[in-house]
């Protein structure tokens, strides 16, 4: 076994070299040109960043034919743009000064790199004008509106709040009306019937809202952009796009999911497996979970309990803990399927805890200095635990690393 | 203010350089030499480093007389290491073969380097002896026998199968019986009185232990060392080990606490209030909260509501949302207090959800840009978030910078 034939320091990546291994087949779970496919249903993707902050993956997805990379905030758009990335959509207000600048630096110092922004408020578009006219930049900052949800995140909370600040937008001098953006992704009622129909009212009114403003004739730039889409309701958010016609330029609609790249045994899975019922085909396809993490059996202190040297340090637990699939003993040989019934309980700081069915074999095999393969659920709360990742093939071959800023 | 003066790059961090600057009086909430003073309660202290992962806390502890660095597995060992540490307790079994040899080349190569690990069970005792003979280390590996509770994380069940393996390690050539240790931290029923009498017990348990392995002439160290205590019993912990009298060779007990060296604004602040009371004076004084998490007001979306720019990924979660305590706006002047009621009622990866009481001044006053600093609940989980933290005077000019490696 090749420990690790690919990975990569900081300052010698280039996106154009690593691709070509990224989209060579049987890779485990890197189901990069599956999703979304271009064109397929009429929307393009700038996949979230935030979820991996990966220049690797970033550029996979570039190279399979992404429209930019969406990301979160000044920094990590930094790092992205450090890396290559030359399209980004914050999906987020930048407020301070010093991230504000630090944006408009990069735009300033890169004729090739395009930046759209987000404001849901005129306190929020006096800042960015201020900042844009102290930089003197000679190109307008593209700005999208954010419609929000009332009790939720950022966002205008009404259609007169965001085209309020869509005027502001078309008024401010350096500043240029892009277009409106919207995440779907905060309805999480609990009921999925109604969470569906809250989704497709939402999207609809970011649509109306759309239509409103270039009556007005408020867009300033050549094409119209309209995002949101995290990786639950992309097709709504698609079909809810794809209504949206007669208006007097491009529409560019882009869809945000970052969390479908590598799926995941639990939230992820849920809203996929949800998403083919009320599609009545398997529209998640290709969303197979990517992400494992191994870990080893430390102590078999009592029946029915193993201690695993994995914990909340290593993975996941805020959308539910980690689910073990796999055990393997180090030496020849393939890993083999947990049975079912084995569950982690709890995590500490270092540890967890995996509870064996009473009565089943497993108990008596699985043993100290063991490997245990967990899925884990919640993307984005792993890939920050790791600095660098393994991407293995079907056999478990480390095939090259994955490296991870955040 | 000066920004940064002493951030140090990886590679270029001496203990010595640091101890200094760390010492220095005035420094917001670095409590070092306050608590669990050596000698003052009779025990000594090898802080949990998992804690913190920073060689210049490191520095600081020892400097302060702590006997060690506790740390959990052979990958932190080899940091502390590499800066430096030269007496380390690894708090856990070590399993994995990769992982033993990692340390024991750590001994082999510096006769400087001690280190004291664990072990639960006869595999464990097997692994280890088999890797020391491997190794060919010419100093015996001086092991602690782990006594468990029941329902919990590692360690032996019962006194017979702690001496079981104990007799083990003291017939294991390469190995050497030093001791014994538990983690009486995770008792947390909910009851407090219970829980105390349960933290006595189990003490008392480590005790008998110790005096019943002393008897068979286990020990094959120059003395014998007896470790428990987290950061919210160690009162009853200290108090325990006291009471073990009438060995054979000297006691060296040891406190673990690691939390301690910055509290924080939730579970410990309680836990403190609580060891306050049932000691009847403030014995935790001189633990105050030290860590805060500023970040900047990035929506005021609708009243009595504020998005920050703070999430998860920022800041712990695990034990309770952080604790909205101060806000700023930039420009001159010291931070104010937020009024009682303001809330973090929920957290996104990036975002956190600050409530303003209804009807108070501030809802009038937050204004998007602002910063607002909030405490932590569980130093542990946001250390890890955070590769450098800045160390600020009472007047928030930063004095120096905190390096972690996780």
């Amino acid at each position: 076994m090749n420990p690790l034939p690919h990975a990569l320091p900081h300052g010698a990546l280039s996106l154009s070299s690593l691709d070509e291994r990224l989209l060579q087949p049987g890779l485990k779970g890197l189901p990069i040109d599956a999703p979304l496919r271009q064109g397929a249903i009429g929307v393009q993707l700038a996949p979230h960043g935030k979820t991996t902050m990966s220049p690797q993956l970033f550029g996979a997805q570039l190279a399979n034919g992404a429209w930019g990379v969406t990301l979160a905030n000044a920094r990590q758009t930094q790092v992205a743009h450090r890396f290559g990335v030359r399209r980004v959509l914050i999906a987020n207000q930048l407020v301070a000064r010093s991230d504000v600048r630090a944006v408009l630096r990069l735009l300033h110092g890169d004729p090739d790199f395009e930046c759209v922004v987000l404001a849901d408020s005129l306190a929020g578009v006096a800042r960015l004008a201020e900042e844009v006219a102290a930089q003197g930049l000679t190109r307008a900052l593209p700005v999208l509106v954010e419609l929000g949800l009332s009790g939720q995140r950022a966002g205008c909370r009404t259609e007169e709040e965001a085209l309020t600040v869509a005027r502001a937008l078309a008024g401010a001098p350096g500043l240029a009306l892009a277009g409106f953006e919207g995440y779907e992704g905060l309805i999480a009622s609990g009921d999925h019937a109604a969470d569906v129909q809250a989704v497709a009212r939402f999207i609809d009114r970011l649509c109306a809202l759309t239509l409103e403003a270039d009556d007005e004739g408020l867009f300033e730039t050549p094409e119209i952009l309209v995002s949101a889409g995290g990786s639950s309701y992309f097709d709504l958010v698609a079909r809810g796009l794809g209504k949206l016609h007669g208006l007097s330029k491009p529409l560019r609609p882009i869809l945000r999911s970052g969390c479908y790249l590598t799926s995941d045994h639990g939230i992820y899975q849920r809203d996929l497996a949800k998403l083919d019922a009320r599609e009545g085909r398997p529209a998640g396809q290709g969303l197979q979970p990517a992400l494992e993490i191994w870990s080893v059996v430390q102590s078999r202190p009592e029946p029915g309990l193993a201690i695993l040297t994995m914990g909340k340090r290593d993975a996941s637990h805020d959308a539910g803990l980690p689910a073990p699939l796999l055990f393997h003993t180090p030496g020849p040989g393939a890993p083999k399927s947990l049975p079912a019934g084995c569950t982690i309980v709890k995590m500490n700081d270092q540890h967890a805890y995996l509870r064996l069915p009473e009565g089943d074999p497993i108990d008596a095999v699985l043993a100290v200095g063991d490997l245990v393969g967990c899925g884990i659920s919640h993307p984005c709360t792993t890939f920050d635990r790791w600095p660098l990742l393994l991407a293995v093939d079907d056999d478990y071959v480390v095939r090259f690393g994955v490296n991870t800023f955040f």
